[in-house]
């Protein structure tokens, strides 16, 4: 099953916000299709976003839009994942270097599953035959063109033989971890309990987690911004002395900012409130719904990227 | 809104599965109706359950059951609340000393609510004009038999005349934070803010949480037993070196053992996996559904009670 695939001049995106109960694509036509589809989390992830945000770009291209124009406005879909901003400069780069921009979009989604199979081969190292890995949010071949972050050295590890099992946390308010990691450790046979976010401390404190890999982002001078979760995800794994990795790209890399200078996004509220049309509290309730947090680097055991295990800064 | 009353050899029981959509008493007319609406979570909170088990022995008195057999199956209801068996046991003393079971049961339910308002006096020397709390589930007055403990403190604060606000915790798998915290926040006028469980860190982290007060359904030598995700919220205050209160009546006290040999609950999966009739995940996923986590001494600055704040042991 692929996250998305170009044909046709046209986008097609697998629906994240369907998964599991209902597999099917979503059709962009044009680079605002595609805005709309990063707005709404039908695609997310901060890989696959920013290979999204490459065929925006090479939407553009097709009804001669005018890149710059479509460049400023593709980047505003969302404020938080790095990717999105590297992405649409590398095609704007590529364009003025003579190349097309859906050349420069295909090489992102040939390239991105690659820089994950090397993630997953590092990622490897560290965990060992029998480990139970917990895991936050989905970092996993739907975040990306394929393979995936923190899952891809989850399967690497379990293709290489170890005996592991994973602990997804749900990942409120979307379910991401309950929908989309779940489904793909279930598709991939391998051992996999999901449970709800603020349970993830006790499996810790009962020494049921022996590793914790997340994805990423952001990763800049301080620490990662992620999912809604990863720090207090951290947090418990510092005391119960539990590693914690970050799995993640070079691309997702910020060397220029502190990682506390990051807009964090905030999402609306009945996202929060109103759970499969029904809502928990009265609908004029006030929510904060922050989408992201911020893990401090002292929290980090290392970061897996395409090119090794890099200390935080 | 009372939480539950006696009339006419009955217990009625507020339906707190419903709540906020529909305010309903559940009727329970004889002891193993009581149990029943304690395993299926209509009535819930340690105080309460205490209350509402102790009305389940008035019931059994009612009709001529064997009081021993009765407080035999009550115990069983539930494993980790140690207020249930307290409230048992003493009504059996009572009984024994020649009252009956119903006025040992009202005698419990108003001293409940002096003890309450006692916690809320204590629980108010250590709030301050201004203060933000985050609380976690509801140890509020449905909770109890009226006012509530963590949301009584809350309550005897707001009443002083103290400019406080609140962020409750949406509480995962059942969401009695966000169902029943904030509705009694808002029938009360208190400014309160619902947000995802995972994001109680980042709240604390962005300096937008002055305290932290929540129940307790066990407190003994080592911790304090309470709904799951507890530890979390006290891991990451303890971080961000945010004060953190616990509010429980004594009879929460298990002076006997260590708190690690408390029996966590697990409770059904379906409560993580369905949600409003929908499944998020494919309905053969493996879950944890812990129902409590422990929250350890070193992570507490004081346990309020009716008799002052005391010092974890």
């Amino acid at each position: 099953m692929e996250t998305l695939y170009w044909k046709d001049n046209k986008l097609y995106l697998l629906d994240q916000t369907l998964i599991p109960r209902d597999i099917k694509y979503c059709e962009c036509l044009t680079y605002e299709d595609v805005i709309d589809a990063i707005k709404t989390m039908k695609v997310r992830g901060a890989p696959a976003i920013g290979v999204a945000a490459a065929y925006a770009m090479a939407l553009a291209e097709c009804h001669n839009v005018n890149l710059d124009e479509a460049a400023v406005k593709i980047k505003q879909a969302r404020p938080t994942a790095i990717n999105l901003f590297w992405a649409v400069d590398e095609v704007l780069k590529a364009v003025d270097s003579g190349c097309s921009a859906i050349d420069a979009a295909n090489k992102m989604y040939n390239d991105d599953i690659k820089v994950n199979e090397k993630i997953g081969e590092y990622g490897n190292t560290v965990i060992d035959d029998g480990d139970t890995i917990l895991t936050h949010c989905n970092a996993g071949a739907l975040a990306c063109a394929g393979y995936g972050t923190a899952l891809g050295v989850i399967r690497t590890a379990h293709n290489s033989g170890k005996n592991i099992s994973v602990i997804c946390d749900e990942t409120r308010p979307l379910f991401q971890g309950g929908r989309l990691s779940v489904f793909e450790m279930q598709q991939e046979n391998i051992p996999v309990q999901l449970i709800v976010d603020s349970a993830a401390g006790f499996m810790m404190q009962q020494g049921k987690v022996d590793k914790v890999v997340i994805g990423a982002d952001r990763v800049a001078e301080g620490g990662v911004a992620n999912k809604i979760g990863s720090l207090m995800v951290a947090v418990a794994a510092n005391r119960y002395d539990i590693p914690f990795y970050v799995a993640a790209p070079i691309s997702t890399f910020d060397f220029e900012n502190n990682i506390f200078d990051t807009t964090i996004e905030q999402r609306d509220k009945n996202e929060v409130l109103c759970i499969n049309d029904k809502f928990i509290a009265n609908e004029n309730t006030e929510v904060s719904n922050p989408a992201f947090d911020i893990v401090e680097s002292d929290l980090i055991t290392g970061i897996i990227t395409e090119e090794g295990i890099k200390k935080p800064f």
